[in-house]
C-alpha cells in the first residue's frame, strides 16, 4: 500500500497527455481547472453525505469510495497545476508529524 | 514518504483518546461528526480558492497546504468512524489502478 | 420582483407532485434528499468559481446565474422537507433585520 | 415578507461602508472576497448537515437558520461585487418562472 499515491500520480501524469475522447482524466484537463475544482466540491459533499448515512447505518465501503474519489480528484488538480503529491505528504509529515502532531499548527488552520 | 499516511493514522488513533482541552484532534472527536464534516467542507472550499489563486499567480505551497488540510480532516473523519486509511488506498489502487486507471469506473462516479 | 420567491415556492409545490420523467423538480424529489443536497454542494462550488472568475473579469450574469441555481436548489430542499420559504425570509428579517442588522447574531454563526 | 431581500440588500450596502471593527459585514468586506466565499462554502456544508439531521429528527428551525446564513452570505458576496439581488430574483423569475418552470434550462444546469 505504501506507494499507491506515487503510482497513481505517475499514471495521472501519463493520462494528462492522453486523448480526451478516451480518457476521463484527459477530459478533465481539457475542460480545465474549474471543471476539476467542481469535481472536488461535488466529492466533498458526497463524503459528507456518506459519513452522515454511515452514522445511522455503518457502511464503510461507501465512505471509503467517496474519500477515494475526493483524493483522486485532488490529485488530478495537483497534476493540472504541476504539483507533486509528495509535497502534500511532506506537508502532512511536517505539520502533523511523524513524531507527534503539531497541534498548534493545525489549530490555527 | 511512503508510509506518511499510515504513521499519521497511528498518531490520529492515539490522539482520539487524548484530552480535548489539549489536543485539537481530540477536541474534534469530542465535538462530534458534524464538526469534523464542517471542517471537510471548509477545507474543500479553501482548496478551490487556493487553486484559483494559483492559476493567476503560481503558489504551490498554498495549494499543498490546503490539500494537506483537506486530507488531514478526511483522515480524522475516517478515524472517527473507525475506518482504516489503507482501505482508501486499496480503493484507489483497485479502481484507478497500478496497472492502468479503470477509467470507466471513474467516469460513472 | 417582490413575490418571486413565493411564486417560485408555489410552482415547486406543484412540481413536487409531477411525473419525474417529465419534470426536473419531480425527478430531484424522486431521487431523494441526498441528490438535492449534492446539487446544493455543486452549486455552492459554482458560485465560488464564478465569483473568483468575476474578480479578474467582471461577469455579473455568470455570478447571478450561479446564485440563482444555489437558491433554487435550496428551495427544492425546503419543499422536500415541507418548510416554507417565508420562514427563511422571516429569519433574515429577524436576525439581520429591517431596522439594522443584528451583527452579534451573525458574528456568532 | 415581500421586500425582505431588498431591505437586507440596502442594509448590507450601508454596512459595506461601516467600521470593520464594529460591523461583521464590514469586516467580511475588509478581509476580502476569499473570506466571503469561504463563508458560503461553510454555510453550504451546514445546510447539508442540518437537512440530513432533520431527516432523522425534524428540526425546521435549524434548517431555516442555515439556509438564511447561506443566503445572507450570498448577498454579502453580491454586495462585494456590486451586483443587485434583484438580478437574482429576475433570473429565478425568468428561468424557473412565474408561469411555469423552464425545466429544460434547469435540467441543463
Amino acid at each position: 500500500m505504501n506507494d499507491v499515491l506515487q503510482q497513481l500520480a505517475a499514471t495521472l501524469a501519463q493520462r494528462k497527455q492522453a486523448d480526451p475522447e478516451s480518457s476521463y482524466v484527459a477530459s478533465l484537463h481539457a475542460r480545465g481547472l474549474n471543471k476539476i475544482l467542481e469535481k472536488i466540491g461535488e466529492e466533498a459533499t458526497e463524503v459528507v453525505l456518506a459519513a452522515k448515512d454511515a452514522q445511522n447505518s455503518p457502511n464503510p465501503e461507501a465512505v471509503v469510495g467517496e474519500v477515494a474519489d475526493l483524493w483522486f480528484h485532488s490529485m488530478v488538480m495537483l497534476s493540472h497545476l504541476d504539483i507533486e503529491v509528495d509535497q502534500v505528504l511532506q506537508c502532512l509529515a511536517g505539520r502533523f508529524g511523524v513524531s507527534g502532531i503539531d497541534e498548534k499548527a493545525a489549530r490555527e488552520s
